[in-house]
């Protein structure tokens, strides 16, 4: 089978792979549609996230969905051809932290495409059958192959909980942001407000629900969303960017009892916060660590048509092209936004 | 001023009363629209609620609006014409539940037109500044009395809270558990489900957003929902009737891991559960009394237009034709949901 | 190896069956100390527990510990000689309840002596390696198999949570009543108030930190805790009986504002509650399912001696005597409050 | 009356002032007991905190109790002689924080000694009956003084819940940092480390139940604490202190999926986060602003014996002499905690 393989900084390379076996409690995919996410485009762009650092040729990639296409022994509630979201992480199940039911901090966690482990841009990918989750027919493998990302939102949302009537601000609109400012909506906020850099991202935002929106590069959000609330802040922010800068501005973003939900990743190793106003307004800051028992429910509101994932997905390529989305997404170029790659 | 003053079952009288004099700390306010809440019928008919029995003649109302027509000494932040709504209830201050941030529990709550305490059906009252809230130009007087029982529906939204995507089932739709209706909507239900003996609630519940009606005449409602769910039930259930059969059904309709909020006020000294069930389901059960904290989050609510309770009101009256309302209301006669009185 | 089986109401014998084998994933345990449940009376005595009857032969005992004697293919965290607690109940994986972190009310799951499974009263059993907990060298055996009765205790506590200063009412003082006495104690609670009818238990009720206790046969536990507490009632209660009365009392010992935790497992049917009092106290209830999460916490706060669980063990047997233990608790004779069988 | 006067920057003057008079709805109190808060000392250092600054002569002091010496009009739950502490805050009651239940947040609080508003440190005051908050007979003067910090330490555990068999740190030995660490172990904390760079500090921390403590000044916290739970962290951090590092320290004590309490106030105007440690353990931070509806359960844990707080009084003056208080505590000299003037 044909793999999307990563060996180097810039050096990503089609090969092909021995179509694997699956084992026992595991299942055989045909991957159909894998995202591109910012963290492939990183390693692609720096070899390394942190601590974490490629050594080995890796397939990247782990947004994904395809089809059963074959069932090891012991696999009793999935079929060939069953349509399936792709779970990337699987959690050690015996440590103290998968054991109080958080596996998302599982610190022995394995994560797809994350070194030293293969991703799954390929044609065929084996999976515990846990990690194989039935999507509803209607579900597009595009729209599955989004779950993976909406369910961070869904997971920061579900930690900090929108209540009914409050005003949300949203810091940085990739497709986090996004899904955290639908998840907004969804839960009832009666205004929302969007910055961004990109004014397609913006315009997209507006679509998908967003009330107001701020360009950054045009004016200062601190001093827009004071505008645009009456010197209030939001009662919740939610920070989505990959900058310190975010999490700084998310800080002084809040209303007065405000909560903070940090959800991106910033490339700086140090955040500047200012801890007098945040005392004073009694902030509650929340950190956001990928996800958890969050599929379902990212299936359900997304199957019911309460959430538009579909609208995210503004490039195509297949597998043999693959290495031009990575260079799309690098530069963010050609108003992308997500780029599927279609094995 | 003319006042309408129950005097005994089914004795109710349009009298003349001496226009009060707000004092320190108080307002004088032109009653503009009062809602006939059922509390206020049931004294009607039975002249008590439980231990609260009517022993002097009492004006009757407690869902109002108005306007400010005077000002007491030392109210500074309200004006001659501003337009309020009207909280009933008036907490101790000093109790052990008001000095815990849960003012609804007071047992020492004075309650307008809940014996001996006056209620506000009459054309000026006198009221503490604090219960005087402002409202938004735009929201009418009708809208404004619907924010008493509305709030009740918010604070018991805000006890169980709403995730998105969850399946909803709300028994009894009346002015209450359209109220619960309509917030499960706003946080996120991807399905909800009402019951009701009569159909024209249920018409209008559909059109304020419910997925699914049954008529419990027609269809044991238990089944109903275990039919529309799969055998699952719902995750939430806002149970909104006076009926203690009601309740029984709410833990019956509720899905395993569910909750369920108890509203409404049983007509029956007696509830009977069924133990096991709840039990395996781990049901969360949640009494919910009169509401606290909840008026500006109506208002917003409202004033938004993310709620509607403009299409509650069903009947108006004048004041001297209120009667007309009691028994209206009493007999649930002519499609009354809500009947307003225009004092 | 020697067993202890269930053939039918009052037919308990010890047998002998074939050692089983650990397979891939799974351990051989030595075990060493079994608690006799209240469950495994109920099945002794009455063939069934609900809907769950007893139709074959079936090993007892659920509450154990003991020692790894071997282990399956890909077992890395045990090894021989390692002292552990046996988890009994295995959750599917893959239901919407495990998916969401809600393992305990799993429909499919599969709880050791709860037919058709078998249970643990036997010298060897075989259980997959997340069942099997390690322990603390410094903790007993007998300490180790009061876990699992423990956790339904912690589990309660942590739907509930104490908060410091609270007034607690516990209704029932077996092993579970007790459990969750010492976590209130544990927790902050500033007075605790124990009732059973039982004096020896009321005895050790005290002995563990219960503050008053109040025989139920001598006065009337809901004008106890009333006289008790100036009228007050308890922030929190936990209803520990077998019975509906216990249910219903629990909503009566409830103060205004209270919360109430049903974790006893009554005989009846039907449960009777005066829904105005709840209602006007607002009460939170929470029935209590098995447990979640709880086992690491559950042998932290036993080997760090916060909990006293050691006293609870009134009797041991051997397994060639334990239908001894069956009769004594059967009778509640001879002081019991938990027999061990030591395999 | 005499009164202890703030004018300006170490200048502070006994003064004769006329003895108040309550009004409607007052009390006036026969000042006992003032404990010398950081905030009072700050004054007299810097002559501002922040944005209040003292701009006329102030009366110093809002850690207070004594008893009622005279009645306003309408005060009907006090009466002559009751021993009372004294509520420093005022919130005004009509703000969108105030309404909500959340008036520690409330922007037009007025407090004791933060200018432009007198304090306490005086023979006589007048305060709102709501502010005079009765003690049980049994309560010295000076610890109903304590009552006062206390309540922030409630707070801020009320806002972040200790679980029983929780490890947790405290950043910071003063009264504040004591009482979170005595509210850890009444909440149920398995293991508490303290950290200071005072050794009597941290020896009264041991004697108040703390289980290790560690000197900043001798070992790096972080190392320390890591050193102690086996490189884990802590479950909970209380950080109390009056620096931007202690902050900084608090996120790297915690352990992955940690809380950490911000309730001390830096003296600098930034504080550096390192993101990605905090990110991946999905800590949760909550920021703590003075206390809210923290009043009764202060009285009932100092009551019940549960918290010892007359252990932070170390030192005691005639208000005649309260200017040496004020020295000591600027200079941390004399092993002084907690200097209590008795007017």
């Amino acid at each position: 089978m044909k793999a999307l393989v990563l060996h180097g900084i810039h050096d990503l390379r089609v090969e092909e792979r021995p179509k694997p076996e699956p084992g026992p409690g595991e299942a055989l995919v045909r991957i159909r549609a894998v995202g591109l996410c910012g963290s492939d485009v990183h390693y692609y762009t720096h070899g390394r996230i942190g601590d974490q650092v490629l050594q080995a040729p890796m397939i990247v990639g782990h947004e994904g969905a395809g089809e059963v296409a074959g069932l090891g022994e012991g696999v009793t509630r999935l079929e060939i051809r069953r349509r399936v979201m792709l779970e990337p992480a699987r959690s050690c199940g015996e440590c103290e932290f998968c054991t109080t039911g958080r596996p998302n901090i599982c610190p022995h966690v394995r994560f797809s495409s994350v070194p030293p482990h293969d991703g799954i841009m390929c044609e065929y990918a084996v999976l515990e059958k846990e990690r194989c989750i039935p999507i509803p027919d209607e579900m597009s493998f595009e729209e599955a192959a989004m779950l993976e990302p909406l369910q961070v939102s869904v997971h920061a949302a579900n930690l900090i909980r929108v209540a009914p009537g409050e005003t949300v601000a949203v810091v940085g609109a990739g497709c986090i942001g996004l899904g955290c400012m639908e998840l907004a909506r969804v839960g009832g906020a009666a205004r929302i407000i969007v910055t961004d850099k990109l004014d397609y991202r913006l315009d997209l935002a507006r679509r998908l629900g967003a009330d107001e929106t701020v360009n950054v590069d045009g004016e200062d959000p601190v001093e827009a969303v004071s505008r645009l609330t009456g010197g209030r802040g939001a009662d919740l922010v939610f920070e989505c960017t990959n900058r310190a800068a975010g999490q700084t501005q998310a800080y002084e973003l809040a209303a007065i009892g405000g909560r903070v939900a940090l959800v991106g990743i910033p490339a700086e190793d140090e955040v500047r916060i200012e801890p007098h106003r945040a005392r004073r307004k009694e902030l509650r800051v929340q950190y956001v660590r990928r996800s958890r028992f969050a599929e379902r429910q990212a299936i359900r509101l997304v199957a019911s048509g309460m959430l538009d994932v579909a609208s995210w997905v503004t490039h195509r390529f297949r597998l043999e092209d693959a290495a031009g989305a990575f260079d799309l997404v690098e530069r963010y170029a050609d108003g992308v936004l997500k780029a599927v790659i279609n094995p």
